[in-house]
């Protein structure tokens, strides 16, 4: 099966724990090279925060449940690059 | 006859199988080095997915083919590059 | 005479051959080392397509043979580089 | 526990200590090599400052007491880069 | 004197000759490497077409004189880079 | 103490001495490399120019009482850069 | 004194002699190695062009001399860099 080496998520969160700590937990997963996460949102009950995660062999379930045992939930998927490298997305006069 | 070396593609899918599942499954075809998939847009019934493919010698009927196996469907073929190198979208006036 | 080395052409073809079949003859050409083709319009009759072309030495005429024998024809010529390396566009305040 | 390499946050500060002396401070922290500060927004009472700190091994508690220790605060963490080098917030359709 | 390294001009033709004859004709002068041309306008009787012309040592004169030879004018010089290489317009905050 | 690396000032200045003049002057202030000098503003009475100082180790105060002695203020420190290296302003989505 | 290494002014001239030969003239001046000239506006009287000039010891007064020799005038200074090497204006979120 093709490894999966870049991943965007989009996550909901409580208040705690903070971004920072997931963040770090999502980096210690095996496979995982490095994570950057963006707030996106902040309303009084929820934080709305972008993962973009890098690695040689991203593991999409243990993600789930790393960021799922923080209190967290993934939202949507918004983009994967699986293979041999990390294909970008080409941008096209449809976009 | 020259090779495909790029490929963009928009698709529809029904909920499931994932967009992870599918750009695996295109990932592990003959001739592709790897996938990006962005999701587009998303309603009740459909998801809109942009897959941008690259590889050596691209099969597009094969590609065509493991996307209908899981139950999805190529809507449009936005872009294309063969030969002996990826030659880029060159921007101009006229655009 | 100055060799031909990139040429942008926007072309208007019927709904067969496909914008691949097509981006693969011209790119089979003599002096064509890669193609790019981009979808930019596409209504029940006619696609509209733009190709970027790039070569050691480009015969625009057989380029336009090529795509009038698949049944297509070429709409306007966009932007041509000539000489011994691809000049680009360089913007200016009066663009 | 993966290391934080890229750290951006917003603070707000009284007019006095500068946004220059606060800078240094957090350069002079342990696993901080460096810190970008840049002024967002004055008003007569306080400014609005946005640092982006880079290091091999920030300590993010240690970052906030020497803001604190300056008579500033956190106002929120923007952005975190954690793992075995910086990954770039990735763009996407959803953005 | 120093030599014209980059010359960017705006021209005006009939019909014929074509864009691409023109474009050849420019860059087979002495002391042009080659050259770019765009289509920037079609109407009835007159194409506007913008040429990016490179070299070691442009002779202006003789460009002219190629241009109008091929019963085409020069409408307007946009820009010009002379010395020992070619200097980039710096934009700047009265642009 | 972290090392200035990187200082973005804002200065208001009268008719004399010019633009070109202070910035040469900065430009010779210990610790100094270079200085990028852009005319925002300029009025009856008064100019309005931005500072970009790059140096290994910029000592604030003199710059300041360089720029004091040439008649001219400071009116606002925009950005700042201190530490081994020069950190750039990492763009968020809050921004 | 920190060498001017370059100098983007805007000037104004009359219909002769051409940017060509002024942008020419200037390059020929002592410790300039380069100008690119670029035609911002053009009215019935008057032409407005700015000149990025680069060198390795820019001289201003003989700048202005060889411009006013041609019966043209400087309109203003709109950025310069000098030093060591050429600082470039940092852009920033009070831009």
């Amino acid at each position: 099966m093709a490894t999966i080496r870049q991943l965007v998520i989009d996550i909901l969160k409580p208040h705690e724990p903070t971004m920072l700590v997931i963040a770090q937990q999502v980096a210690d997963t095996d496979g995982v090279s490095g994570v950057n996460a963006v707030l996106l949102e902040m309303d009084e009950e929820v934080r709305n925060i972008k993962f973009t995660i890098e690695g040689e062999d991203i593991d999409y379930d243990n993600v789930v449940a790393v960021i799922e045992d923080a209190g967290a939930s993934v939202h949507s998927v918004d983009q994967v690059a699986c293979g041999e490298y990390i294909v970008e997305d080409e941008p096209t006069a449809q976009d």
